[in-house]
């Protein structure tokens, strides 16, 4: 026998939470929201949830209260503003954050009887809610399981361990390596268009060229693990002379270089410390010991 | 019947060259080899190659020169360093460079009598000379097609145009773009390994990620080309708050931001601008319009 579908909560009405929201009202759940904004509850209202007067008023209501808002301070106003009626309830917080921010939001839960399960999801914003969107979960084992049905619709899931802290810390290295190729991406099409190449017709080389850079990618990773950068196919040396050029050449057309000047700078500092025999996968290192 | 292999030299014998040189001498070229350091021509010559004694040499020994240096300053010295050499030959120089350093050349080789076409080869040094390496050229369409069962030998190739800049052209800009990845994959690498990660678990999540990303470059690209931001699921605004994120969870866990920090200062200039609900793909307009 089914029992009836518990009474659940999503404060914060982004991409992800509208997506979820919907989710929860399709798999019949009561289901209240919550969003700084009140006009984008209205579709979901008109669809059967309930909206609430304040944040607190939406963390009481629900067994399991997501948060899914734009940035952690945002997530731990609203938390932290309802010492109250977090007790008892499976907090699931899937705002983008640091570490740290993780951290002491789980410690402070665990101090007001709520369990605490960070999320970071990786999905862009057409893929939210379907197999093609995946979420790393850390924090609470017992309210992963517990609601691991519920957490389903919002993608595949993973629970990588009970540091609370550990999902995000995936998530913002992903996210920064993401950062560096949107950086790359909008600094080549500037220079494509200053060639008189569409962005359209050039991004599909890019792509194709940085896919065949991945398995690069994976001989860098063993370099940095095994702290061996010597036997190199890319040395420090090669690639300042390449960046160097691409510096130049942007310049000529007119392109400034923010990004990539930093890059060839650490790579130089490489040099000059007499490792241009060195892997590139080297320059890792001047990212923790900037020396 | 067939006519003998035309005698060709190899100017620059790195990774690019040697292979080539290596293809040159299956094919049963007389195959004359140059170097700035001779040690490297050896495995050549005892394969049948002949070593010239100077740069000049090389270049008068073959009807088809191609020349492989490591940065485009070694290239124009020993082009033009032999004037008087260079008449009547191919000149195929896949030095990378700027689209104004081929396009000079270009001009020069004219001025005396030779064909120039400028490549740009887009390969792993493991892939070099393989149907998975590819290389477009621009300049002298009559070198392209008299030599292409040659330059066949280095990879897939495309002749882009009569403009000997246009190859270089896409190759900077595409170069650009990865060594933007790059330095997205040294930041990402340094903030999994203060995390506990190792570089090799982590990378794979990284390219899944990076891979699952690829569809928002072609849409930024035809918002792009369009000069039109306004329909986005990826704001300026959202950006920025993702942006500051990232570097936080970067300094708290001890990672530098060299790369990162000037892409923050960008959209943060665009958002302070008024552009904040536009697409993060506006920030393509900061680099060649840094005011």
């Amino acid at each position: 026998m089914s029992t009836s579908p518990a009474p659940v909560s999503v404060i914060g009405l982004g991409n992800l939470g509208r997506a979820l929201a919907e989710a929860f009202l399709r798999a019949g759940h009561p289901t209240t929201v919550w969003n700084r904004s009140a006009a984008k509850a209205q579709p979901l209202v008109a669809n059967g949830a309930t909206l609430a007067a304040t944040s607190a008023e939406a963390v009481a209501a629900g067994e399991l209260v997501v948060v899914a808002l734009l940035d952690p301070s945002a997530a731990r106003e609203v938390l932290t503003g309802a010492p109250e009626a977090v007790r008892g309830r499976a907090l699931v917080n899937v705002t983008s954050g640091g570490p740290q921010d993780a951290r002491e939001l789980a410690d402070w839960a665990a101090g007001h009887g709520a369990q605490y399960l960070h999320g970071a999801v990786y999905a862009v914003p057409q893929t939210i809610g379907t197999a093609a969107s995946s979420v790393n979960y850390s924090g609470s084992r017992a309210a992963h399981q517990r609601w691991q049905d519920q957490l389903a619709l919002l993608g595949r899931h993973t629970f990588l361990g009970t540091d609370a802290g550990q999902a995000s810390g995936y998530d913002v290295a992903v996210l920064a390596g993401m950062y560096g190729m949107l950086g790359g991406f909008l600094h080549a099409t500037a220079m494509a268009r200053t060639a008189g190449i569409g962005a359209a017709e050039f991004t599909p080389m890019l792509v194709s060229w940085l896919t065949d850079s991945f398995p690069a990618l994976e001989t860098f990773a063993e370099e940095v693990d095994g702290a061996d950068y010597g036997a190199t196919e890319s040395s420090l040396a090669m690639n300042q002379a390449g960046l160097a050029t691409i510096i130049r050449a942007s310049r000529e057309q007119g392109v400034t270089v923010p990004t990539l000047a930093p890059l060839k700078e650490l790579i130089d500092a490489q040099v000059a410390a007499g490792h241009g025999a060195a892997s590139l996968s080297r320059t890792v290192e001047s990212f923790t010991d900037p020396s």
